[in-house]
């Protein structure tokens, strides 16, 4: 009875580009990849998006050393469901930036990017959108 | 208004090594960092845990890649509520193994780690974790 209920095996298919940016900000938390140390490091991070750039907020820690170093980073967002195994997943690449022009910084404050933790100081950071890619499984 | 329903800014609590390898395998989904022609990539992967071990079955691509090459990699799971501004993550790091000795591969075989796209080839990779880090936010 098993095989009856198992989801069809589907198919990757690539989405392109006004999709990815279509998609790419349906959901509030996404994951920043980076290096630190040497090491691949995955964070969550509650995110937007403004004029192809991701924005965000952060204290001080390992997103903001690589903020401060100018990193290479990618923004990983995804949505799937377990039951029909579908879903799709956009992968934006780019250089970290720390904003420090107080003017831009006050534009920025006013977006909907509210950091979920308490922070004794509050940094934005932007990610312009250099590669952006995607693919979906399924119809999600 | 909006004051009276804004959630309540939490901090971090790290999470100790015990709870980090609760929580791992309660998800089917987690994503895969690594590096890919020397940029950052983060990639969603259906996986499983056995033994302090992430396994998952990949096709040929990135991931694979990775794998045949022995690249230090990253595999972050999260769950998260909008609603309370709470939350988790886990992130384990080692050194990604592609599966070749058949006896091994067969065992795997029976795992609930079937991939949700049909696959031409299908190849085992394994994830011994050697890193194992975790934190959370709010009551999640």
């Amino acid at each position: 009875m098993t095989a009856a209920v198992e989801p069809p095996r589907h198919r990757f298919a690539v989405l392109d580009e006004e999709e990815c940016l279509r998609l790419l900000p349906l959901l509030p938390v996404g994951r920043l990849g980076f290096s630190a140390g040497a090491l691949p490091v995955v964070l969550p991070v509650n995110f937007t998006v403004v004029d192809r750039t991701v924005v965000f907020c952060t204290e001080p820690g390992l997103k903001l050393d690589a903020a401060a170093a100018r990193a290479v980073a990618c923004l990983e967002v995804d949505d799937y469901d377990v039951l029909s195994h579908s879903g799709w997943s956009v992968l934006a690449t780019g250089r970290l930036e720390v904003v420090t022009d107080p003017d831009h910084e006050a534009v920025l404050r006013r977006l909907p990017v509210q950091p979920w933790a308490w922070q004794a100081s509050r940094h934005y950071v932007e990610l312009p959108i250099e590669l952006l890619s995607g693919r979906k499984i399924g119809n999600p």
